[in-house]
C-alpha cells in the first residue's frame, strides 16, 4: 500500500528559505523521514513536487493507480487552486493537508484554502511532525 | 476553416470521474462527435486539452494562426485565471465559453468566470451536447 | 410535444431597441423562427411574453399541462424575481435559460441570474441563434 | 370584524407543488381552514391569491376600508419587494407575516424579508397552522 | 408637445398615506397641479399611475410614441426594478426621476434606484414642488 | 408528554425591564400562562431560565430525556451563540424560536439567529401570546 | 431675504473643465444668472466658491446669519466630507444639495454623498438649471 | 508533565450525537484513549470539559501551574470567543486545536476559529485520532 | 452612594498576563487603588470579576439595587456579547466602559464593542488610569 | 510644561450648535475650565482650533517643538482624514483622543476613527469632561 | 518647458518624520535634486507643498498655465481626496504619481489612491529616486 | 552585476496584442532595450518569459544564484498568485514590478497585485519605460 506525498510551490527551497517560519530541514530530507516513518506502518511513499499547478493536478489524477491515500501541502495554490481541487475530488482518495506554519496565524488571504473542502483531514502549524501526523492519520482512516 | 477546442485541467478524466456530474463519455470520445459535428457545417477541430494553465494560454495564443474560432472549457481555471481572460481577449478571436455541468447550480465559487467578460456568448449545463451547440453558434457568428 | 417560449420585460421591443445590444429581428419573426426550426425537431411552441413579472409566473406555472420543456429569456426579471424562479421550480419542467446578450460582459448587477440556479442550462450572448440552441439543447435532454 | 389572508406568488399551487416543503392541503382547503378556525374568535376571512406584486399592493391598500389586520404570506415577493412593504406601511393595519417553511433553514436569500421590519410579527415554518397562529395573534391584538 | 408622468406603486393613496411624509395633496389634486404647470410652459401631460411595475414598464415603451419626455416616481420600485430601468433605456426618451421625500435620509435600501443611471436627472425631497422642477428641467432639456 | 421551556438572558427581568418592548408580565406569571395554555393540550411544562449560556446548553441536552419538545427564547445568545445551536441539533427535538419582539423591526445585529437554521418553526413579535403559540405548533407538530 | 449659494472644489473651473460634463457656462455667468433668477421671486444671492473643504465649512457656518436658506454643489467633498455634512447640520438652514452632471451615472465612489442626509433635497443632473430649480424649491420650502 | 486535554460546549454529548459526523465513542472512552496515548510518551492527561465558557476560560487559566501544554477542542465557542482565545494567550502554553470532523467542509460560520491565531497548530477532520495526533505533535514540540 | 466596578474575563489574570499590554497592577491592588479614588469623590466600590458572560449579566442585573452607576470592562466579551450589552440597557444606570489597553491600536476583531453603543462614554488605552478616569466621569454624571 | 489641545471643524460652534448633543458650554469657556484644570497639573494649555484639516495638519506639526503631549477632538476630520493622522504619527507625541458625544451610539460611519490607531487613549461620550480627563490621562502618561 | 512638483501633507517634515520610512533627505534637499536632474534634461521644476488639500486642489489647476506635466505625491490625501483627482482630470497634464514607501505593503487603506485612476503611471516604494524616476518618465511622455 | 528580467503570461505577444495598452515594442526589442540601458550602468540581464505559472515560481528561485535584482512583470499572475509572490518572499531579492499600462486605471480585478507586497518598488503605467526605469530603482537599491 502506498501513500501519495505530494508538494506544492517553493517547498523545494525547504531548509534554505525563511527557516524561522518552515524549519531547516530539506525537501528530501523531509521526504526520507516521511518514508522511513510510513514503512513502520506498512506504506511506501511516492513523493512528488513541483511549482507547476497543472503537474500537481496530473500527479494527483496519476496518484489513482498508484496510491491509497493522499498527503498534499499545496502551498501557495492552497489559496488560489480550483483545479487542485477539482484533482481531488475526481480520483476520490482519502486527503490530509498539511501545512508546515499555522496558515491561521498569518496573513488573512492564507487563512482559506480551497483544498480543505474535499480534504478528509487538516494538519497545520505543526512543522515536518505535521507530515507524519498525516501518515499516522491515513493509516487510521485506510484501517 | 478551423475551430480551436481547448479542455482545461481535469478534463482529461471526463467518462470516469464523477459521472453523475460530467457524464460517461470520454474526452476523445467527446473530440470525435465534435469533430464530426462541426465537419457537417464545415469546419475543422483543432483540439487540444491541458492541466497546465500557461499551456492553454499558450494555446490560445497559437491559434490565431490556425482557427478562426474558439471553442473553450476552462473547468476549474475558469473562476482563477486572468491570465487565460488576457490570452482570449489578446487573440480576439470569437469565443464561446462551454461548461458541461450548471454551474450556477454549484459552490458559489463556480459563480464567476473571469472568462465569460471576454466570451462571445457563454453556454452551461448542457453537458456534451453544449459543445455542439458552441460549434453552431460559431458557425453563425462566422457567417 | 410542446416547448413553452417563455419572454420577459421590454423583448417585445425586439428589433427596434437598441440593436446593437439586441439584433433587429422582432419578437414575431423570432417565435417564428424558433418555432419552424422546433417543427423539425418535432416541437410544437407555445409562445409568451409578458412585461409583468406575475403573468410570466402564472404562464410557467400552466406549462405542467402543456409542454414538456420551457425555453426562458426572463430579461430584466432574471436579476431580481425569486417569484419566477419559485414557479420553474415548483412545475418541474426542464428549463433552458436565453439571453440574447453576453450578460457576463455588461454592467455588474446583471451577473447573477435567480433563475439559472433552477434552470438545466444557460445560454447567452448567441443572439437569436441561442433560442435556437435551446430548443436543440431541450430535444436532447428530452430524448 | 374581518381579517384579509393574502397569499403571494405560487401558493395558487399549494398542495401539488413540493408537498415535502409546503405539505398537501390545496389553497382552497387552506382559506377553509382558516376560515373556519377565525369564526370561533368572531372574524371573517377576506381571501386573496395573486401571482402579481402589483396586484398584491392594490388588495393591502383597499383592507384598510374591510379589514381590521392582515395575514400575509408574501411568498417570493418577500424578499424582493418594497412595495409590498411600503403598501402594509401606509395602509397601517395590524399585519402577522407567515411563512409554511421555515426560511431561515433554506437558501441564504430567503433569510430576509422586506415585509418582517413592518409587520407586527412573523411566523415561520409551522406549516399552515402557522396561519392560525396567526389569527389567534391578531386577536389578541385587536382586543 | 406632451410629457409623460408616471407615478408608481401606492401613489394612489397620496394625500392619505403618512401625510408627514408624503404630504397631502392627493394624485388626481397632484396631476392637475403639474398639468396646470407644463401647460404655461407648452406641454401636456399623459399621467399614468399603476401598483404593477410590468403594467409601469408597458406605459413607458408606450410613451415613445405620444410623449417628448418623461417625468417618473417609480416609488417602491426604484430599488428593485430592473425592468423599468431597462424600458426607460429602451424608448430613449429624456427622462427625470423624482421623489417627494429625501430618499437619502431614509433607510439604506432607499439610497440606490436602479432608474437614476438612465435618467438624465434626479430631483428628491422637494415634495410635488418637485414635479414641477421637472417639467421646468425637461423644458430646459427639450428646448 | 412535557414540553421545555427555556428562556435566556435578561427575560429573568421580565415586567420590570424595558416595558414597552418586552410587556409587563413577570416571567413566573409568563410561566404560569404558558402552563396553563399547554394544560389544556395535554402538556406538562418544564421551565428554565438561565444567564448563563452553558447553562442553557446543558438544559437542552437534558430535555432529551424528559421532554418532547423545546420551546426557547434565547435572547441575546441568539445572535451569538453556536453553542446553544449545538446542542439543539443534538438533542434532535421538535423547537419552536419565541421572541416577544419582532427582533426584524430592531437593530440589524438582532435580524440573525443561529437558532432558527435548526429549529422548526420561528414566531415573534407577538409577545406573552408568542408562547402560547409555540405551545400549539409543537401540539401540532407532535400529533 | 438672502441664499447662500456655495460651490466646492473645482466649480471655479467652470466653463473650462470637461465641458462635455460640466457645460460651457463660467462660474461667474452661473452666479450672475441665479442671481437675476433669485431676485424675481425676492432672494438675494451670497455666493461663494473654495477649493479648500475648511472654507467651506466656515462659510456654512456664517450663512446663519445672513442667509435663509443654502445651495450647495459640494463637488468632491460630497463623497467624502463628514465636516461639510456637520456644519450644515449644526446651522440649521434647509438646504438643496445640487450636482451639475447626474452623479449616479458616473464612476460608483459618486453615488454617495455624506450631504444628501441632511439636505431638504437633491437635484441632479440638471446642469446649470439644476441651480435655478434649487431656488426654486428653496422659495417653495420658506414660504 | 501533564497535558491538559479540554472539551467545550456539548462534546459531553460524544457517541450519543450525530455519529455519523463526530463517531461513537463517548467522551470517557476518548479521554481514556488520549491517556493511555500520552503516558506512552511519558505524559499525563489533566482532562476538563464544560459547556459553559467562563469555565473554559477558568480551566486554561489554570492550566498553567499544572499543564507543559494544551489539547482543546473549543467546539461551538472556536467561532465566537474572545475570551477563551485571550486565556490561551495570556498562559502562553504551546496549544494544539482539535476538531472532530472537517469544519472546513461544514457550513460557513464554522470556518472561522477565534482560537487558530493563538493555537500552535490545528489538527481537524481526524475524529478521535486527531486528539492522539495532537499529543504527539506537543511532545514534538516539548521536546 | 456606589458604584459598581465589573471586570469580565481574564482580568483575574491583571499583572501576571502580558504586562506590557495590561500592566504590572494585579486586580485586587487595582480595585484598591479605585475604591481610594472613589472615597475621595464619595462614592463606594462594589467590586465583581468573572469570565463567565452569564454571571456578569446577572451581576449588572443586580447593580440595579445597589450602585448608581456602572463602571465595566467587558474584556473579551466585548466583541462577542449581546447578553451584556442588552443588560446594561435594561438596567439603566450610566456606565462608562473602561479598556485598559487601546483596542483600536489591535486586532479589527477587537475595534467593535457591542457594549459602546449603550454606555454613556468609552475610555480605552489609558491603563488602570482609566478606571480612575471613569469613577470621576460617572461622579460628574451624577451631579 | 504645555499640552496642545486641538479641536477640529465645527468645534468653534460650542454652545450654540445642537446643545442636547453637545452641550452648552462655548469653545472659549471649555478652552479656560481645561487650562484651569492643567495648571492644577503643572502644565500650560496651547489652544487650537480650525476647520480647515490641513491647518489641524501644521499645528500638530508645530506641537512637536512647544507641547509634551496632545488633546485633540478631531470632530468629522476623525473619520476621514489620513493626513492628521500621519501628522500624529510623525511627531510622536503621546495624543488622547476626545470626543464629546459618544460616537458609538450614533451613525455608523462615525464609529470609526483614522485617529485612534495612533492615539495612546480614548474618550468619548464624558462631555467636556473628557477633556480634563484627557489633561489627567497626558499628566499620567508623562509622569 | 516646466514640470510642477507637488508634494501634500507632512512631506514638509522629511527628513525629520520616521526616517525609516521616508529616508534623511529633507524637502528643500529633495527638491534640489529633482530640480538638478530635470535641468539635464531641459525641464525647470515649479514645486509646491501644503497640508491643506483645497491649496493643492488649487495649484494644480494653476498648472496648467505654467506647467507641461505634474508629478504628485499626494501622501494622506491620496486616500481620501476626490477634490485632487477631479483637479489632475480637469488640467487635462499628463501626471506622474509618486510615493516614497510601497504603499502596498503598508496598512491595507493605504492601498487604494484615488488619483491613481487620472494619472500615466504610478512609481512608489523608490525612495526620493522615485521623483528622479517620475521626471524621465515625463520627459519621455513629453517627447 | 546581473538583473533578472522575468515577463509573465501572454507578454511574449507584446507588440501584436493590443498596441493601444500595450505600445508596438516586441519582446525581443524590448529586452534589448533594457539590456542596452542596464549595461551602461554596469549591469547585466538575464531575460526570460513564460506564460507558466510554476516556471516563474522556478526562474525566480533560480535567480538567487545568478542576479542580484529582479525585475518582474507578472502580467495576469499579478492578480491571482501566491506562488510567485512566496517566490519572490523566498529568494529575499530587492524587486521592482513593472506594469505596461495603469493598472489601477482599468478593471477593479487589475487593481490589486499579491505581488506588491513582498517587491521593493512598482512601477506602472509607464510603457517601455517602466523597465529602465526599474533597472535605474535597483541600481540605486544596490549602491
Amino acid at each position: 500500500m502506498n501513500l501519495a506525498l505530494i508538494n506544492g510551490p517553493n517547498l523545494n527551497l525547504l531548509g534554505t528559505r525563511e527557516p524561522e517560519i518552515y524549519g531547516s530541514l530539506t525537501l528530501p530530507q523531509l521526504v526520507a523521514r516521511v518514508t522511513e516513518h510510513a514503512a513502520t506502518l506498512g506504506f511506501g511513499i511516492e513523493s512528488f513536487q513541483s511549482n507547476v499547478e497543472g503537474e500537481l493536478v496530473t500527479y494527483i489524477q496519476q496518484a489513482r493507480g498508484s496510491s491509497q491515500g493522499i498527503i498534499i501541502n499545496p502551498a501557495g495554490y492552497s489559496h488560489t487552486s480550483v483545479a487542485i481541487r477539482d484533482a481531488i475530488s475526481a480520483v476520490g482518495l482519502p486527503t490530509i493537508e498539511v501545512h508546515l506554519s499555522n496558515i491561521f496565524a498569518r496573513e488573512e488571504f492564507r487563512h482559506h484554502s480551497h483544498v480543505s473542502a474535499v480534504a478528509k483531514g487538516v494538519i497545520c502549524g505543526c512543522g515536518v511532525k505535521g507530515y507524519l501526523l498525516a501518515v499516522d492519520a491515513l493509516a487510521e482512516l485506510l484501517k
